[in-house]
């Protein structure tokens, strides 16, 4: 696919539109369909006994596949999450919690991510996998 | 079905197991196989423009969920969310956003609740609904 | 909601429209938001043991999404499914399956629906439950 | 992942335990953690105009993701679905429909799998994404 906006666009866009969770990203790598992100956890991302939380995982998969459709349309910033699907697997284990999404499908209206979350030192044991449809605001 | 948590003891549990989150929820009513919640929402639960993060539903949902499962089985520490399916619909109204999760099935090792988000408000115009399966720790 | 087909409007639709499914299918009761259908089934809608199967009960979910949005916005023949969460909670007991569909959405470009598959004798203890998406093509 | 069970070890179970669907699928490939099959559509898997019917696609992902279990843990009869989330993409276009599922996680008591459908002739355009969870019966 094509890539309108590349790794600097992205965290430029990101810092600018969501500068209350800027800290909270790292973008891994940029390549349409691919989008890698990485969790910066802080105190507020974690359950006692240290494990990032489900809404924390659920976040991070979220903004990994706005980024995602983001790459590949362009800075439209109206896009919303309509639908998610996320199983969790596995107890994280120490380390970066990363994710990489895949753009699926990018419809007129309708975008379709798919992803996984793991631990950066283990990325053959996904500790989530989720799916996300965006709705997609029509062309102006 | 039988109540082995009330109101009190679920906030107790609340404040005991969840310091961090404590604060965020307030439990509205408890009568199993339903348990309201409502959020108590703070700057860091919203986007841009006031509205209430997914993450933030995604969150307030599976706390009611953990909360609807506990009150008919009792204080067990160790369930933990295994899937989650949730639909965003509209965007939240000015108010309290409440959460009424009903629990579906209590099996021996799966537990499925299913419910709605919506503006303390408008009950008939729901802002998210979701469905979410817990695994239960096998009895001792 | 308003009622733009009422059942014998439905009924004849699915006839005309669906005429290899139309025996598979009944309905119970249209009452927007909610339209409630049973299932007739026969031998290739069952597993070994005579319980149903699980596309079959994919397949009523799906049908009766379907038709929960016809009969709020009318004979749109080109609405179409876009996603299914579907939870299979317990063994269906004999007697027929119903299933019993909520429009929750109904938005410019996509509807919610949320429903029960249950039992006929027992509607309190539901064999599964679903959320459809529906994806609706643009007026003309 | 170890394989306990081939390919012609999976085509036999098929043949013996679903006689009814073993002429409505053949598998392509066993390699764990993957099982690839196809779908040899009928009729009455079809919608009007030719197309693949959505229970179809629900019932070729949940009989793959079946396979892709057994394929693992060997011929254990009473692994049930709890859980499937599917996504429907694209139009499918002419020519076999293949399912690809993947084994992400096997518990003691949960399996999840995550797989898609695509036109044999088209794998990089999905016609549907899958994920499924299933409940595994404990060990004698």
């Amino acid at each position: 696919m094509e890539m309108k906006m590349d790794k600097a666009a992205l965290e430029a866009f990101l810092v600018r539109d969501f500068p209350q969770a800027a800290g909270d990203y790292k973008f891994v790598e940029v390549a349409p369909p691919y989008v890698t992100m990485a969790l910066i956890a802080s105190d507020r991302h974690l359950r006692p006994g240290g494990t990032v939380s489900g809404p924390t995982m659920f976040g991070l998969a979220d903004v990994c596949a706005y980024f995602c459709i983001l790459a590949t349309i362009g800075p439209v910033g109206l896009a919303v999450t309509t639908n998610c699907s996320i199983d969790f697997m596995r107890k994280p284990a120490p380390g970066r919690l990363v994710c990489r999404m895949e753009l699926l499908k990018l419809g007129r209206m309708l975008a379709v991510c798919e992803g996984r979350i793991f631990s950066e030192n283990a990325p053959d044991m996904p500790v989530a996998r989720a799916s996300l449809t965006y709705s997609i605001p029509p062309a102006p």
